[in-house]
């Protein structure tokens, strides 16, 4: 399945960056494939081991902030083979690439 | 903490009052504090048995659908006590009342 | 349309209560038919008037915070007639007395 | 402000191949600054240019589908200037790079 997750720390400073910095860090120590955003990140892979991920995140996040507001979105479709991070990329750039030569 | 979380059937009828239904029956038989609203169900727990029961709520739409989109939003403030979901109610309606006799 | 929204202050304190009572003054103020909840409130009308207040929610906790993170979930269903804050609460009562009694 | 959105067809088949490439298209259109990822899209831009956006786009979806689903979350931070979204990917890779380096 693909996970997009974000995690907001509160009672903090305006900025984030350093919280996030923790945070990648632990989703490319993962292994799984994944794609870092503007406003979140996606993840690719089994239930067990992105919410293992996404909890390990969000109490890093926790470790230096006295509140956290973490927003995952998941989409679950059992029939497709993995590596729809990768597919969901190319077919959003090939009907972009589509649409636009109309 | 508290989770306010909502499946999505894709692929499906138009209405998703059966999904709902089903959706329902296990949170209420988790035996977790729950608020069900018109746009999701708020349920407070430790993060272990919160994310059992949405994990068994998505594979229980699943089992009737394509495919389902899962949206999942904790807010998580480990130096509050439990019993968060009647007390964020309780302050809402109070200060709804506050602010309404203005 | 169904519309659900929570707005998180950022660069301030661990508690958002003052901003909340601000919003939902703002919320009662506009007439629409609403429901607050522990994670968000929902909002009953059309396009034009429930982004209006959203925006002006928006506006007014930009005014005491340097930074907001909104999100907005809209339940669209053109078929369906109004009042479907109410009707799907009493679905969802509804519903849950039904699988209990089971 | 950064907004990033997806929208979701009820009521009608498994895949939203065709829906999401007429909302790419409106997006690409618009002119407004974009990066379209796996599981929505970012648009940077002012409140009243990205939600009529938004709004062309969910109207477009419900053209073909009885009921949409719109997911919007907003980050706002007026003291940055624009072209937060090319910042913001610059800046996850620049963390991302000196984080693997450790």
């Amino acid at each position: 399945m693909l996970v997009e997750f974000s995690i907001v720390p509160i009672g903090r400073a305006e900025s984030m960056g350093d919280e996030l910095a923790r945070v990648l860090r632990l989703v490319d120590e993962s292994g799984l494939p994944y794609r870092a955003g503007p406003m979140g990140t996606v993840v690719e892979g089994r239930w067990d081991e992105v919410m293992a991920l996404v909890r390990r995140c969000h109490e890093e996040v926790l470790a230096t902030s006295p509140r956290a507001i973490t927003t995952i979105k998941i989409d679950d479709r059992p029939s497709k083979p993995m590596d729809r991070i990768e597919e969901k990329i190319r077919s959003v750039e090939r009907r972009l690439g589509r649409e636009l030569r109309k």
